[in-house]
């Protein structure tokens, strides 16, 4: 277990996908550098009406502390009152071209430590990608992209993390998944620090291979008026999503985290309207019937 | 105790409010009677894209059952298993005109039976406004409705209601209230049963005394791109608040309730954007600067 590895990892992955999402828009994200009063902080590298990204940002945090408080630690008990410290990156992109998807990805390590006791620790992340209008090629893609970086690492992650994504990606109040899936995974910490490490790199190091692609390829398709409307209305799935059901959103805002850079993942421009639905056949009505059905986008096996 | 005759009163409070509210706008509102498949049901009248309202719904939901889930009953573990019986009337209105305020009201009723028991029930509910641009002689007006509505019950309930609204609807992750108040109760079960509805009834009955006027003094008032897009922005902080921290609205969402419904109360259309705020002593700021303050707005005693 080396933090300061994981951390050198993580500031380098924030400069590499933002500089490389600086070359697809053309203009600069703003860089917000920010200390936590109790101990750490981040940079939260934002974009906003950019010539690609409606909104964007990509954040890094470190945070420690010297007693892990109760609530952060209900499913491990055991943990409470231990040193801790935190670390990641997570992004969310929303690009102005209704044809371009949302995605979010997300790479982080968790340590506890106390004195004379083995440090307990684990690595999450994942990536998703959520469009407004589907290609069959582009979700293959993505998800290509995300087989590619857990396989190095064997076999069976792929299939694991998945399905995993597919579950936690979930809007249960509308029993509808939130977009094409991508992969997801939590308390990775087996069989050893460097396999953990090695897995949790690779998805970050995928990211822009996974979804710049798919960008340029949707960025400048012609839209109109109904397709930027059904984008607004879709973003609202995300808001909800994202305040009602993402537990690292919900844990930021309850425990007092930057509000701004926990927020950076909401859409610029959002709609609700009453018991609305595509009509049937239509390019919207495909979106629920084609891709938002948890299916497999590659061959199995 | 006679769940009927609330039930009565509440159907009529919602008929009257949406009579009322039509003949503000001009245009009907659209009613939605629906069944809950585990006991009851409910009426949801919405409007959008009305002459005054961009959108609002005004819901009545009567919903019982056999066993009280655990869940429903934390605060109260003894009532796990009842039979319960609970309606309401629940209401959220988004003017289109950046000088009018959006309004919310709810009454609502509970009762846990079991037999050879004592029933349990309490009556909850309030009103609350929530300007963009703040005027001082419609938070006055508003207070002083909330007011009149709990006088005849007592000197003593507004203080403590007004005070109860004021911490209920807080945004913890923005440090910052909702809107300017209002009178907010819950739990209340005492001194008796006819107390306790005729000061719910009263505040229900209040409602469009207390929010009707301002409207019609703000509907036509002109405004440009500039108020839109700061009311779409400040749209923001209402959905954080119902989503991240309404108790209401999340239990509803948990626990397999109308999703429509419950979401009737978010704005139409809404904007995010990254670590914004108004120019020092521009109209905007007076906002943050003179309203959002949890301040006193009728006089003391």
């Amino acid at each position: 277990m080396n933090f300061a590895q994981v951390k050198d990892y993580l500031v380098d992955l924030q400069n590499r996908i933002v500089t490389g999402l600086e070359q697809v828009d053309g203009q600069s994200f703003r860089r917000d550098t920010w200390d936590r009063p109790e101990g750490g902080g981040g940079t939260s590298c934002v974009i906003e009406e950019g010539n690609v990204l409606e909104r964007g940002g990509v954040n890094f945090s470190h945070v420690f502390g010297k007693g892990l408080p109760a609530s952060a630690t209900a499913a491990r008990p055991e943990l409470a009152g231990r040193a801790f410290e935190a670390a990641g990156v997570s992004l969310v992109l929303h690009p102005r071209n209704p044809y371009a998807p949302t995605v979010h990805m997300n790479v982080r390590f968790f340590a506890a430590t106390k004195e004379g006791a083995e440090p307990v620790w684990w690595f999450g992340g994942g990536m998703d990608l959520t469009p407004y209008y589907g290609f069959e090629e582009d979700a293959v893609h993505f998800h290509q992209a995300c087989k590619d970086a857990l396989q190095p690492s064997g076999e069976e992650y792929y299939p694991r993390f998945k399905k995993w994504c597919d579950e936690y990606f979930y809007l249960k109040h509308r029993k509808e998944p939130r977009g094409i899936g991508g992969v997801f995974f939590d308390d990775l910490n087996q069989p050893d620090f460097a396999t953990c490490f090695n897995l949790t790199r690779s998805v970050g190091d995928h990211f822009l291979a996974a979804y710049v692609p798919i960008l340029q390829k949707r960025r400048d398709l012609p839209y109109g008026e109904r397709e930027r409307d059904f984008q607004a209305y879709r973003r609202g799935r995300y808001v909800e999503f994202n305040l009602v059901w993402d537990r690292g959103t919900l844990f930021g805002l309850q425990s007092g985290g930057r509000t701004e850079s926990i927020l950076m993942s909401l859409p610029p421009v959002v709609k609700w309207r009453y018991d609305w639905s595509p009509a049937a056949g239509s390019p919207e009505a495909k979106l629920y019937t084609d891709f938002l059905t948890g299916r497999d986008w590659l061959p199995l096996g």
